[in-house]
């Protein structure tokens, strides 16, 4: 690990790698025919939908939570995240054994606090603000000592996210260039530091909302920039870059590409529709963005991060447009 | 073959499965521990849903069309399907480059019309009854000189379907069981042909809604029963057994199982949920009826047909519910 910023380095991936292989799925690699003949380019498809509790985010929280020492652990582990990362962590505690917090707004699902539950969290409620939010978890940390995994910014959690695309560099051959949605820049960074380490010519994308594109208006201004409060279907993809993540994205990533709502929506719809998985909207994504911009995949074997496919069944995008 | 009933031997599943393997998947088995826990059983999930035109139909509809001669063949092959079977054939047919016309009740869905027409097929309309059918399909053959291929009641498609089981033997060591649904019973045949040849201590069970269940009625009492227009949301299961599914069922299935809607609903939501893969509501029936009958399959290896995904995403059944 390097000091300044304490980021990850490589071999905290291979690490992190050992660590998480009995808690995580190597997922697979699906292929499609159609979307191949669609885009003219070939895709590979990595199915973190099929991960441990439904997301990539898995293997970041169980490197935080399984490398903790025996002493660390006791006091559990603690995070604010009403999305995948909150599920993530409190899979990851269920299996160590350890006590999870996660303090989530008051107005999120019940379906999520009750999955949480289900692997043993302990749900604080708070007012959907950005200063409740930040007052119940200094109080939550205060009572219970926990370790604070951030969703992102966190050099544990992008050594983590780091693995997947180490697999997916070992599953396919010959690849030109890998794309993934990017949000906070967890798995984005990951992927950085992977590539960068094993195989630097390959080319690096991220995919983004057009409503949300704060981090494809940092990359062109060269500095962080922030959004207030984004309105977009992906909400995986809602909060900013921080200072871990900017520093990978900056270095490594060849371009970050948007895509509207309804191109986000359709491109969910179609990769339902023709390969029979469930996926959420912030993975429908990249496939969005290949399609609206093809000449830069043409011709080239391209590895797709299928994020997560945790979707409320009972409102779907398409259902409401 | 043997004559009398002109029924598929086993050397017809291996030359099926020769004749086809360049134009279907291998399709892998996905497991679930969620599911596993839930049931006590170690379940195996045969994902036809990532099969070629969505659905196990196109390994019996290849096996007919490129086994014709080239003189057979130049006259076409024709169905009367609206569901899997039309596409599978179309798309086969599609595949050799043969004429393929399919007879379909014009008040069909047009997605499904549009999507066999994308596969080369001629789209006939009839009105939705039995005996408009019957007669437009009539002078479609005359016409065409079409080789006529039934959706299950044909030798040719009983042994593809048979090469479905054969790579679920070759996938999963130590098989106690296989369960699959029950429609007319063209997959239910092929596993019992191929079964009863290659592993016949592994037990055959088939699952029915309770609101068609014909093939229930009809294995208790020892004789074909067919009923009169069946209402279920597993809309691939409504027709009866013939007298060449009617061999293999009475012959070599262990029991047959029935679920209500509202499970089969259940069943099919919770591995969408569980699982992330879409499949039809018809490939959920033998899930609902293992949790409904856990004793039967408690300790079990059990392999579980995903028989196909082709669903309208728009208008899911819970929706409704």
């Amino acid at each position: 690990m390097t000091t300044d910023l304490q980021l990850p380095d490589f071999d905290d991936v291979i690490a992190a790698h050992e660590r998480i292989a009995p808690h995580i799925h190597r997922t697979p690699v699906l292929t499609s025919e159609y979307f191949n003949k669609l885009t003219g380019a070939e895709l590979f498809f990595k199915c973190e939908n099929f991960q441990k509790a439904g997301a990539f985010k898995v293997r970041g929280a169980c490197n935080a939570v399984f490398g903790l020492s025996d002493a660390q652990a006791k006091n559990g582990v603690a995070t604010h995240s009403s999305g995948n990362h909150g599920l993530s962590l409190s899979y990851a505690a269920g299996r160590r054994g350890i006590p999870v917090s996660v303090v989530i707004p008051r107005t999120a699902p019940q379906a999520k606090k009750d999955a949480m539950r289900g692997y043993g969290a302990t749900i604080v409620e708070c007012e959907p603000s950005t200063s409740s939010r930040e007052a119940v978890f200094a109080k939550v940390q205060e009572e219970t000592g926990a370790d604070f995994v951030h969703p992102y910014n966190d050099p544990r959690v992008i050594a983590g996210q780091g693995t997947c695309s180490r697999e997916l560099h070992e599953q396919v051959e010959g690849l030109d260039a890998v794309i993934a949605p990017i949000g906070g820049g967890g798995m984005v960074s990951g992927t950085c530091l992977t590539l960068s380490n094993i195989a630097p010519h390959i080319e690096i994308y991220a995919a983004e909302p057009e409503q949300a594109d704060d981090a494809y208006r940092s990359f062109k201004a060269g500095h962080i920039i922030a959004d207030d409060a984004p309105v977009t279907v992906a909400d995986g993809l809602k909060v900013p870059l921080k200072e871990r993540t900017w520093h990978f994205v900056s270095k490594h990533v060849t371009d970050i590409l948007t895509a509207s709502e309804q191109e986000i929506i359709d491109a969910m719809f179609i990769t339902w529709q023709r390969m029979k998985i469930v996926i959420e909207p912030s993975c429908a994504v990249p496939l969005a963005t290949i399609l609206k911009n093809p000449e830069v995949f043409k011709g080239k074997r391209v590895g797709v991060v299928i994020t997560g496919g945790n979707v409320d069944l009972k409102t779907l995008p398409w259902m409401q447009s």
